[in-house]
């Protein structure tokens, strides 16, 4: 199984995890909905903790639920984990592995607290430390970038979302990113055309907002991890807030600007970007408008609800920055540096 | 008064801070020991967001409070605010004036949680919305780039950690603050010589870690505000799970690195940059081994608690930004594209 092996097989691996995870993520929901709890502790690193950045929005905006990100050194290096009253404690991770992430499930339990694993590892450190487990069920994942297990991450997080709202129609659209996802897979001919531009990129920003926060975040990860190139990360607001002073004319920026709330926001940002900058634009998107804005545009399929559009949107990006890799002559199945469990305390 | 001047003012600054503000904060630690709260929601945009990134850490490991940093647009986009159940509502901003940070307290309001504002501007909008205000009295901040409002925010959120644990001695530390900052000072015609080696410097890593982390966000916010360099900061923990692959032989590396409980991780990672990536490394340290490692370093006094060491750390990192710019020919009163007040919504 290489990188593109996995990046293909995104319908499938997500398909199997709703058939097989629903029934699971029920129980687990009514389990969590007889605890009294207001605030998830959310803990975990590199991909996985983008993944946490999409349940910290889409379980604040659908189901009232507050989401704090752990910082795991107060646990595993100062010693001094903070008090968990009335929170539960989730940690996401493929592996299952890192100390400093089980740290922290393990302080939950110690607690008293109800604790959650989203892991590909069933019989992991993490899911032995968990008193509930979601099983992504994406299989083995080979390639040291992730890509499948983010999308199942997501999914799984997606689910839990409708489960805890008791909301069958939300289930529905669920069932139907898979499908989306493969409309998106047949853009790989043009995303390779569309990389050539883009062979001597050094640096650049991707934007996005509210759900897809967690999108932009994952794209720059992944341009780091295998093209070597510096990318960074912003909220179109935090974007405002000082980091727009390093663009420039011709300054590549990606923006994630699917229809949706928070539309409008970001837009104004990147046509700001266009007219008064001059960068260079690429975009996902299902809106004409930001297509017809930007120098290049990957196209998402119209009816993707805003709220699982960062499911959808990440796969052409995975499209984007594999072929980006090859076209800058760099192996994406052995990224400098790396190893697939990295373990940190 | 220009970007310079208010950096040198810092140490008149927080002494005016400490003398006038402490007995308030006394009063509002009191009032927030009566209060059921279970967790600190925390809103705040740019180098405010970084203040607030010292306080999760600061009163997670010194107070056993967690801290959650809001989703603004939750509030202002979404409008699906989540629920605050047994929080304390904190903003902290400069000027008290971004929409978005004003939402989130009114809404704090609303569900009758306790809010706090910490600002510059005791009659701005923020200050209005909020229950209790901790001004940091820095005086009117005219230069883009904050440096003596950062400080003055992690003294006010020092201050309250040391009157939340009721504790003299640490209050008797923060009031060291200022001659340590005094010191750190003497540093500048060093760092302009050392910024004579980044002319050419494009893009750049921060590593900190722990109390740190703010350290490293501030750092890499400074350099793409005034030099429009691309940095990006990260814990040395986030950075090994996959960023690392950015790094090369000569790739600029900054380490903030302290005497203190992250010491070692940190320091392992730096050694790690240096020894099998050959990164041209620049610490900011009081601790010999780490100055021996780098190729440059700032040197941070010996006496400074772990704990204390983001306030005064951050100081030689603004002149050495500061004179970085000047090398670099650009105007570090006039950063392109910002200005003083950022409303975001």
């Amino acid at each position: 199984m290489t990188l593109r092996d996995e990046i293909l097989e995104q319908p499938r691996s997500l398909e199997r995890l709703i058939e097989t995870q629903w029934r699971p993520i029920r129980d687990i929901a009514s389990a969590l909905g007889r605890e009294e709890i207001d605030t998830i502790f959310l803990t975990a690193r590199g991909t996985s903790d983008n993944a946490g950045r999409y349940a910290k929005y889409l379980w604040g905006a659908c189901n009232g639920l507050p989401v704090a990100l752990a910082a795991p050194s107060l646990f595993s290096v100062y010693e001094t984990p903070p008090r968990l009253n009335r929170t539960a404690v989730l940690g996401i991770s493929q592996s299952g592995q890192s100390p400093d992430i089980v740290s922290v499930m393990r302080e939950g339990r110690r607690q008293g607290r109800p604790t959650l694993a989203i892991t590909n590892a069933p019989d992991s450190p993490l899911a032995e430390a968990a008193e509930w487990v979601i099983d992504i069920a994406a299989g083995p994942e080979k390639a040291i970038a992730a890509t499948k297990s983010y999308t199942g991450q997501l999914t799984a997080i997606a689910l839990l979302s409708a489960a805890l709202s008791d909301d069958g129609e939300r289930y529905d659209l669920v069932r139907r990113v898979p499908q989306w996802i493969a409309e998106t897979l047949t853009l790989e001919q043009e995303i390779e055309r569309i990389v050539q531009r883009y062979r001597y990129m050094r640096e650049s920003v991707v934007i996005g907002r509210g759900y897809n926060y967690a999108t932009a975040f994952e794209w720059a990860l992944k341009l780091k991890e295998l093209t070597y190139t510096v990318s960074e990360p912003y909220s179109s607001s935090d974007f405002r807030h000082g980091p727009i002073a390093v663009v420039d004319r011709g300054f590549p920026v990606f923006g994630v600007v699917p229809k949706g709330a928070v539309y409008a926001d970001v837009m104004a940002l990147l046509r700001s970007l266009k007219e008064d900058y001059a960068v260079e634009l690429l975009v996902v998107s299902n809106a004409d408008e930001a297509g017809a804005l930007a120098d290049r545009a990957l196209r998402l399929p119209d009816a993707v609800p805003e709220w699982l559009t960062p499911i959808v949107a990440i796969v052409p990006v995975q499209l984007f920055v594999y072929h980006l890799t090859l076209a800058k002559g760099f192996d994406p199945d052995q990224p400098r540096g790396l190893s697939k469990v990295t373990r940190t305390e």
